[in-house]
């Protein structure tokens, strides 16, 4: 059983679907290397020589808008593919292909949301599918490309070490293994991605025809240690007796950042995809000033006030944030004095 | 462009989710005679030589209940035709099949009911579609079996003459054709059936594979009387002078109940799928009394409820649909008095 964190519904001021600028320059980033994946290493051939149709599984779509702008690239990708090895596809109808899009989340997401702001001009047939991407969700060998941006950074569940007091990994006062200076809190961390992954991929690699490809787009260095400010908000709280710490000791974010190093371990460990590139891309050359540090903390927000609710309530969470917001001057000197840049990791692997 | 009717969202008292008992009667009622057309007509032997994977769309889910125990029978029956026709099915696994169910419904559904509410131990992946079924809604030649009931009785949109006082079909003082001994208002109605079933037939036949089916189940006889009793309801508000007329005038329910001859009629005329079982069958075998009559009534407020709204408010709908629920006991008597029971159209068609 895997817990659901959703992003935040609706579409008010702290909703996801009106502050996922942070994820929307995470896919500009990365869209010219997607496109290039797909012209490059997608063998088009193979693929459509047993359908006319390209299924394209879109994984953590959230309400839609940056999935919407993703899936319109690819789209168009896939069709420029299509037309530069137009003599060599051989398929039963000789027509441009059809394409099928399965947007997926949590059954907890907002579907009716996504559905009302599907583009009106689409050119595919758009699904929703309920249900953890962490589990099987299409039939077997039905799947050509599968995207996910920001998702796989979400861990199907927090190790209970990690809120054990007797346990090694106790990851006390903090909510991330960011700030940890302990080890084990780390490993623990990565020991559940390592476990995640490992099911992610077997899934996918049972839904994925051979030759079918995933695109997979994570947060890096810069975002992880964002989250740091989230904590030291919640300890302020604290520390002026309006939160109990125990309420803090027992709670850690479900996210991992993993590294190309990380990524390659557990894509190889698994051996079901050849990795086809990966690269670590800085999407913002400048140093973050204030005005970028309020974006991202709002932007962050809008992902992770859902989890913080759940745990601490309404009220607290709205203040943690809140009060995380107003840092956005000591963030944008913390970032510059690190020479922190916001920075994507992007990996394309093919199933062998 | 088509015009959206949605069943009752959410869960509350007048919902679609909580009174939908006829639409379940209707369902229970043809479920031997769905289960039959698959084990005798559908050709499973060639459907499975191409796809592994069975695919069934269900139009007209609104928020579930009854869609889930409908898929439900209709994944076991063909579960069955296949253990029966093993022996012939040679397709590149020889697996049992995997099951993909594609909940059709408008935009404007409740799709997060649906998601939350889909049966925990079923056997098939379950996907959202939203949009009208009277367009495109899946790739070429991909469904193999297609279910809706009650679903096709929804015109895409009413006849701009029913509300033209200067056309002879206008529908004074009336909200349906049951009543209407104008026969130009009954002939715009079946106009409109024919031209929607025609681009109804036209899309699927688009969508079906060659030998696949389409099973439709509509209310006939009984629960178009009925319709009348809603009619009456807000006449008697204009009567108190609580409505205006010209809003009574102004509207029309969009639903109409084809007889078999009008439905013979439609897929003759398209030519594109071949009739393999029509039916009309009586659901209740015993004559309606009072409680029959006031579960009917509640059921058909769930169904129309929302369409009344939007053309009067809900202040108005409110009332006019409670006090045709306290006429259950006339309605009763009338029904017992004309001898109408109700009874369904169940229609097995395949693609030729």
């Amino acid at each position: 059983m895997t817990t659901s964190f959703p992003m935040n519904a609706g579409d008010g001021v702290y909703s996801y679907s009106k502050n996922s600028h942070l994820q929307k320059e995470m896919i500009d980033g990365a869209k010219e290397m997607v496109r290039d994946a797909i012209i490059r290493k997608l063998n088009i051939k193979i693929i459509l020589s047993s359908s006319n149709t390209l299924r394209i599984a879109e994984l953590g779509c959230s309400v839609g808008p940056n999935s919407f702008s993703a899936m319109q690239y690819i789209v168009e990708a896939l069709k420029d593919k299509y037309l530069l090895n137009q003599d060599q596809v051989i398929n039963f109808t000789n027509n441009i292909p059809e394409f099928q899009i399965f947007f997926n989340d949590h059954v907890t997401n907002d579907f009716n949301i996504l559905f009302q702001s599907l583009p009106f001009d689409r050119s595919y047939y758009a699904y929703g599918v309920p249900g953890s991407f962490y589990g099987r969700l299409f039939p077997s060998r039905s799947i050509h490309l599968v995207h996910s941006s920001s998702g796989i950074n979400w861990l199907s569940k927090i190790p209970k070490e990690l809120v054990d007091e007797k346990s090694p990994a106790w990851n006390k006062g903090l909510i991330h293994y960011v700030d940890a200076s302990n080890v084990e809190v780390v490993n623990a961390y990565f020991a559940q991605f390592e476990k995640d992954m490992e099911i992610f991929f077997n899934v996918r690699a049972e839904e994925i025809v051979q030759g079918g490809m995933m695109v997979l787009i994570t947060a890096f260095s810069g975002y992880i240690r964002l989250m740091r400010f989230f904590g030291s908000s919640l300890m302020d709280l604290v520390n002026e007796g309006k939160l109990d710490e125990s309420l803090v000791d027992s709670f850690n974010l479900p996210l991992y950042y993993p590294s190309p190093q990380e990524m390659t371990k557990v894509v190889e460990k698994n051996g079901l995809f050849s990795i086809e590139r990966m690269e670590l891309i800085n999407i913002k050359s400048n140093l973050v000033d204030e005005a970028d540090a309020k974006t991202l903390m709002t932007s962050l927000r809008s992902s992770i006030e859902g989890v913080i609710i759940s745990h601490f309530g309404s009220k607290i969470a709205e203040e943690a944030c809140a009060r995380t917001i107003l840092k956005s001057e000591e963030i944008s000197e913390w970032m510059k004095v690190n020479n922190e840049k916001p920075s994507i990791l992007f990996v394309a692997l093919k199933r062998k």
